[in-house]
């Protein structure tokens, strides 16, 4: 099979590059004596990704019940649901560990400690802590931290944090300000909860890009992060990886061909791309993403998905696109905006390595 | 079971809602007479409410190869695709309609109206006109309209247009110019094509806002609108429904409060909503949703899903949140920005009717 004979739309993730990228992540985390890479699947949600860049097994990070179950199925046992848990979802987890995992659950809240700590089946908990993102978590040096710890008793296991507002920073100093930030709340939290007499096990932090960047990882266990295995527009701007290293692309086909208008149709839209647009805040404002020719070679310009409907996408050249090299089925590749929401509505993975051959397909877990 | 019992983030669908908007659709198509309602299946990609949209099984309109194979599958023969059509596309629907059905094909492309015309396989196509939005389709009175009906040959049955400009509007006065544009469009290739000896079978046109308000259907066959079932946040600021009218919302769970922001974060983040930012350009901006109560009320006045992260949203209040009714895991519902992509992220929909309890179960098709 080649890419020629898949239906359009769909996921072209390059094998090369996914290995290329988890290799720069693993030697980033193993800078640092007693680190874990510990690599969030959200992005991925596919057993055939996990086994290379989590290899034996774990440890891993999850997003949704749905992938602890999944990836639970598939021998990960070791797992943290980065996500603020409710009361509704622990049955679900406990059911998890009483076969044998180990699904560790997280909060930031007083009443969902409570809740923990009074399941009857088998359950650990980390506490939330906000480093400044400003999203979930509680301040490492509140009384709220103590208290959440005290109802978890001898489920709290230790502390996370996430510094999503990496994101936002578009320097190497301002970046590693604020891995420098993400590394003080977690151990901030971690000694508080130590003095209190908790068995800290885990202090966990990470994005893509503090965790590749971050100086200082002494005292932190668990290194999270999920977007670098497939890279995106918007991660090549920030420093995460280069414009060569996006893994995943979308195979799309020419739909229409529109020369006064300089563009062309795909029937890649709205839902096969979605319509995030990270790259609007970025240097360079990607629309919905880059097209590239069917080799994924950057070979239209700038040639950018600038609208999207549903099952439309316009592609508009700031150069004269080569309506020649663009008949009707043409085929051409997307290169993300946001890999994440790009890839969550599809349901495989269509693997290549360098060339046309489709090596092989690897299934994803959508949903909750 | 109840709304309690489900696994959130997820779907509900409020029948008499669902039911009412297909009355009304129903009527204003009934008002012309010749006409027939054509639903779009974009949107709901449901069996079971095709069956309610397009009662004895058809006619409908679909997006993708997979909705055209799921419909087919469910009895639905009649269809029109209506995306621009690939060659590489056409032997899946010469093979839906070698088994009986009728999904006839779009274009614009004089390339592939000759792939058309030269499949092996029983093809039936409509030419695509463009009557002002600018995406898809050939000018109604172009040189290029008549080349395409005549590499068609006799499998050219019609003319197909899309006023998707109709969202723009904000009057019923634009609206309606654009409701007589696309009226006008249509008519003018079909007169053109009928000029050249051609069959013209099928005159279609359609977006929600035109075919409930537009008021001269003289001459056209097939009215297409999928959106008007459902409904959203968008179509209710453009008179195509009431903000009451809004049958689909995503019941989400609280995973956080953060009162010092006057915030709450829920289950429901960038996947389950969509980044879709619709109403940004609509009189009032509702970011990523209006956040209702578990029984689908405006009870917390103006709370709107400001940002999204994969699998968190966080809804800020204007008012005062009442924090008290917010626990962690209370139950939301959100009523969506832009229906069919936040819809397009789930795999089923929970049916209430009125009240908590979920009465069915329906599936969707996602995917292509």
């Amino acid at each position: 099979m080649i890419l020629d004979d898949l239906p359009t739309p769909c996921l072209v993730l390059d094998l090369g590059i996914l290995k290329r990228n988890l290799a720069r992540m693993a030697a980033a985390a193993a800078r640092h004596p007693g680190l874990r890479l510990r690599p969030h699947m959200k992005t991925a949600k596919s057993l055939a990704v996990a086994d290379l860049a989590a290899p034996g097994k774990g440890p891993i990070t999850v997003s949704t019940v749905a992938e602890a179950r999944y990836f639970v199925g598939g021998g990960f046992r070791d797992q943290i649901y980065a996500v603020g848990v409710t009361p509704a979802k622990l049955d679900a987890i406990a059911a998890l560990n009483a076969q044998g995992a180990d699904v560790k659950v997280v909060t930031d809240d007083a009443e969902a400690a409570s809740a923990i700590a009074a399941h009857p089946g088998p359950l650990r908990a980390l506490v939330e802590v906000d480093c400044g993102e400003g999203r979930g978590g509680v301040a490492p040096g509140s009384v709220l931290l103590a208290e959440i710890a005290r109802r978890l008793g001898a489920r709290c296991v230790g502390v996370m944090t996430h510094a999503g507002h990496s994101y936002a920073e578009r320097s190497m100093e301002g970046l590693q300000a604020v891995a420098e930030a993400e590394h003080r709340g977690a151990v901030l939290a971690a000694d508080r909860l130590r003095a209190m007499g908790a068995a800290v096990g885990a202090v966990s932090l990470g994005s893509s890009p503090t965790a590749l960047h971050g100086r200082d990882m002494v005292g932190i266990t668990d290194l999270r992060a999920g977007v670098y295995m497939f890279g995106d527009l918007f991660q090549a701007q920030i420093g995460t990886h280069g414009m060569g290293d996006i893994a995943v692309t979308v195979l799309a086909a020419v739909t229409g061909r529109k020369p006064e208008r300089n563009a062309v149709l795909l029937d890649a839209g709205a839902i096969a791309l979605s319509k995030d647009r990270s790259t609007e805040k970025a240097p360079k404002d990607y629309g919905f993403g880059l097209m590239l020719d069917r080799a994924g070679r950057p070979a239209f310009g700038e040639a950018i998905v600038q609208r999207t409907h549903q099952e439309h996408g316009e592609v508009r050249g700031e150069a004269p696109l080569p309506f020649d090299r663009l008949p009707i089925g043409a085929l051409v590749r997307i290169a993300p905006n946001h890999t994440c929401l790009t890839v969550a509505a599809h349901d495989r993975y269509h693997v290549v390595d360098g060339g046309p051959e489709v090596i092989a397909v690897w299934d994803r877990v959508n949903g909750w």
